[in-house]
């Protein structure tokens, strides 16, 4: 088994959180997303949408999504419950994780790839398109905060996989997106000092 | 409980298809774009992103995500399985289900929101991402047709949740974007007849 990720991409880093926090070690390569190797044929056999992260399994077979990826840990190793133990948990992970995800994670994503020198001439960039996302970030952390009263996680009081893809989306605004949390964004401040300090943080 | 829904629009319907294949059926209270009333106060209280569908629960608790209120039925009725019934079926689920939200769904409504006029002065146009968006789905489509070459639905040979955000993303492509399942892709064209026609595709 291997797992194909990318060195400082959010979606690798999500799986690679993941896996710390259930505690598996496994053989990663890591690509570089200035040499594009994972975009030429040998790799596109592997995934045809030539993104990451992708795990090969033993018997050949490739899982080539995130989220995916970490469904195929969950099932394999139920604990810690990072989708829910419950049914109702279950269901209120389900919304969590989607929620950072398509307000918050996809946002930052596309500040990055539309607004980012790194990507001139790599991909089509449209800077009016990235502008308006980075605007929508505004309301997105300050709804976030207000969620965050009173729980002590983004799904309940356990850390789950909506944290993770929260906590990575955080770290793409910080680093490439321009978006910091603002001072007066008490919950969320409290909320991201308890993730990024969990020894799982840096994986 | 109570089901909100927006007629017309992609994501209540992926959940009116998911509860007709489950067999169940809830009052259902159908908002209508134009008249904004999900986007006013009084709604809000019960999803403050303002988006559909919700589902509210007998308790008062809402679930403000369609696959969220997909899980939270397939929790309570697990037949027919449609998020998979083994543990390899249900992470293929979620990998396709997933491919099938981010490389077809969402840019097929990206296109909708960033071209048709229905949007004009109700929410940012940036037609050039609309653009670049549709041009993305040519590609895509060809996919897609690959995939299911030996196949009979994308995740299997079993109808999942992955072909129902597939079917919503066709439709919404043949309705407000512009796209059509080309000639030549005769899997898809063979896919899009048997899921078109089963007698919950109209829900």
């Amino acid at each position: 088994m291997k797992l194909y990720s990318l060195k400082g991409a959010p979606n690798p880093r999500r799986v690679r959180i993941f896996l710390a926090e259930k505690r598996v070690s496994l053989p990663v390569e890591e690509f570089e997303l200035e040499k594009g190797l994972h975009r030429q044929p040998d790799f596109l056999k592997r995934n045809p949408l030539g993104l990451l992260p992708v795990l090969e399994l033993d018997d050949g077979r490739t899982i080539c999504e995130s989220v995916a990826i970490c469904r195929h840990f969950d099932e394999m190793i139920p604990e810690p419950p990072l989708f829910g133990r419950s049914s109702r948990e279950r269901v209120d992970v389900e919304m969590w994780s989607r929620h950072m995800e398509h307000e918050l994670l996809v946002p930052m994503i596309d500040v990055f790839v539309h607004t980012h020198p790194l990507w001139a001439g790599k991909r089509a960039q449209i800077p009016a398109y990235g502008e308006l996302r980075h605007g929508q970030m505004t309301e997105r952390l300050r709804w976030i905060d207000e969620v965050l009263k009173d729980r002590e996680f983004i799904a309940g009081d356990r850390y789950t996989i909506a944290d993770i893809t929260a906590q990575v989306a955080v770290l793409t605004g910080r680093a490439v997106a321009r978006l910091e949390i603002p001072d007066d964004h008490t919950n969320l401040a409290r909320w991201w000092k308890a993730v990024s300090t969990r020894p799982t943080a840096r994986a």
